[in-house]
């Protein structure tokens, strides 16, 4: 009987996150993915590539859950009528921190996935989704001054999503302890903050 | 003839550090410093520990190196009578990125170090030289209305930190592309402008 090829790639990339969260991106094994799905070895390469490739795959989804988590805060901030800018920033950052605690391992995984692989291309799909990652907080500074300079608004997207992620990363990170994640909040409300302050006084 | 130990571990410290820049972090053996040492494995494990109090000799003083480039910034500043907040933030920013260009392998061998063990407390010489650094913003941001709440004015200066961390290292770290490095520097200009005039409305 033929594979499909479709659902055995779900189901190794499902296979792959979860090995991840248990036991990092050492875990990321074809051999125990190819006994879970009971297929062979060469089967698992044959549909999902090799282990870089299977881990990208991972990441993509991440990038995925985490943009959609990104979505529904914007959708609920929208049906609560929630316009202060600073307020649906904050509410932004916390997505993200909600997400990091959830996925931590796989996230740190991520991380550094990325950052031993500096040289090689980075795939449409997941430069897509990064994209959209930065437009979610575009869109909330199109509501300031910087509404007037789209390359300024977007470049302002992007600092603001690696300082979140520059606190989120040094407090919090791979240590999952309750009181870091207290001190990435504080820092996180006092830069939105008076990031945000600075922005609405531009002229 | 007895070993003079310090002496031994200085230089054990330097081949790490050389050994670290050349092939990464996996490049740090013991056999290959006892080799260069000219002295036993055995030896060297006395006197600096194992691999990973060695590495965490090599991240103390890259701290340092940090550290120093931070002071000589402030110091020149100072002399030329540099007072405008923004201005001495982002020539701090810059010390920053410049040590990283020039030490971009073993940054990048200290951030993975760092967190691939984050349930190990940071010895107390690591701790201080972090402090220190947060201490060299600090400074600069007793020139803002924060001058009136340390905690506030400590908080700040982490966040500040973390956030052209976060810029750095998504930007450029480990890629050493000259656009990327641009791009953070875009990215930090706009964060620190925006953040100190914020600041400096501040009621």
């Amino acid at each position: 009987m033929a594979l499909d090829k479709d659902a055995v790639k779900r189901r190794a990339i499902e296979i792959a996150g979860r090995l991840i969260d248990e036991g990092g991106a050492e875990a990321l094994q074809m051999r125990a993915i190819a006994r879970e799905l009971g297929v062979s070895v060469g089967s698992v390469y044959n549909i999902v590539g090799d282990i870089d490739a299977l881990h990208r795959l991972v990441n993509v989804d991440l990038l995925d859950e985490l943009g959609m988590a990104g979505s529904e805060t914007t959708e609920r901030l929208r049906r609560d009528g929630v316009r202060d800018v600073r307020t649906r920033l904050i509410a932004l950052a916390e997505t993200y921190l909600d997400f990091v605690e959830r996925n931590h391992v796989k996230w740190a995984a991520l991380l550094a996935f990325n950052r031993s692989r500096p040289s090689v291309a980075m795939p449409e799909s997941y430069m897509l989704r990064q994209e959209m990652l930065f437009d979610i907080i575009a869109d909330v500074l199109a509501d300031t001054p910087l509404r007037n300079d789209d390359t300024r608004r977007q470049t302002a997207a992007r600092a603001l999503w690696s300082a979140v992620h520059g606190i989120v990363t040094n407090n919090f990170v791979g240590r999952g302890d309750a009181s870091l994640a207290v001190e990435s909040r504080v820092q996180i409300d006092l830069l939105v903050t008076v990031f945000v302050r600075g922005l609405l006084v531009e002229i």
